[in-house]
């Protein structure tokens, strides 16, 4: 198979596209980020990466806390928008109708409308150039009530999740296996 | 919107499935990996996450290279047989049929199959408890000619990624929008 060899660049995909939120004071704001991911397994450990020109800089490094909230496919439109717009000339949760309510660990909200939301204090912050990584201990998960199961499972036909590929969101389709499927049936 | 708090956990999905190989001597291995992300934009900064237990945190570690390897949602049983089995007892690339190819900046390969394949140096590690975080610079990104489009382009239905959500791997389905869009017609 011939390969074709370019400069690089951050092709990695999909990868998640979730809301940063972030409060200093009485400033509250939200960041949509697809620099994010898992470091770490016991403890979990998370990280998202941040451009320092981004209002939310300010706050998740000076507050040292942040709450990752995933968006639902019905959320793609206000998470784009959050992406675009700077919490410096525009508040927005009013402009989204995005509903901030207080998190158990951290003072950072959680967003209502995103079924998943992550609570994080930072450890660690690592410039690397356009972005700071801000790695962080997990501190809680929270699930809107509506997406588990009758035994309190998260339900992913119920999350609706998606993801961010090549600039395009795209939603989860086809299930092709779970963990370890490999081992159960004859290749 | 009532919210349910659970313990901290690696919660955070889409993520995405990626083969990461390397090689030490005459020695190459390939391990399926989830906990990677894009960290840095400029210049290109990614991650994998590998627990020191694993065969191949040996050959990533000493090398100070890796390969990350996109695969197509067809290859989805093979990536999974690459995350249970260890690389100590068993040839990855013989029991898959997974090919090994030459990379063009580092000595661990490509493989053939995967559509997509980032050559990585490592630039630093972290060691969290679980798993060590091999931060690397992007030295260049490979495509198969089969996945590009007639101007060059990475085509997304070509490519066929796929990613993992709460122990599944799913295909990508609708497209909800890109970059923007919720810019360019009215909320």
């Amino acid at each position: 198979m011939r390969k074709v060899t370019k400069t690089p660049s951050t092709t990695l995909f999909p990868v998640p596209n979730v809301l940063v939120s972030s409060q200093l004071g009485d400033k509250a704001n939200v960041l949509t980020i697809a620099w994010t991911g898992i470091m770490n397994s016991v403890p979990p450990i998370v990280y998202v990466s941040i451009n320092p020109s981004r209002f939310s800089h300010k706050l998740v490094q000076e507050s040292g806390e942040y709450v990752i909230n995933i968006p639902s496919a019905d959320l793609a439109r206000a998470v784009d928008y959050c992406g675009v717009v700077s919490g410096r000339d525009i508040d927005k949760f009013q402009a989204t109708g995005l509903t901030p309510v207080a998190a158990t660990q951290v003072k950072a909200p959680l967003i209502a409308e995103c079924p998943v939301n992550i609570e994080c204090r930072v450890r660690q912050t690592i410039e690397l150039g356009s972005h700071d990584v801000f790695v962080a201990d997990v501190l809680a998960v929270n699930y809107s009530e509506t997406v588990l199961d009758t035994a309190g499972r998260p339900d992913l036909a119920k999350l609706n999740p998606y993801g961010y590929c090549l600039n395009e969101y795209r939603a989860l389709g086809e299930k092709l296996g779970t963990f370890g499927f490999s081992q159960k049936q004859p290749k």
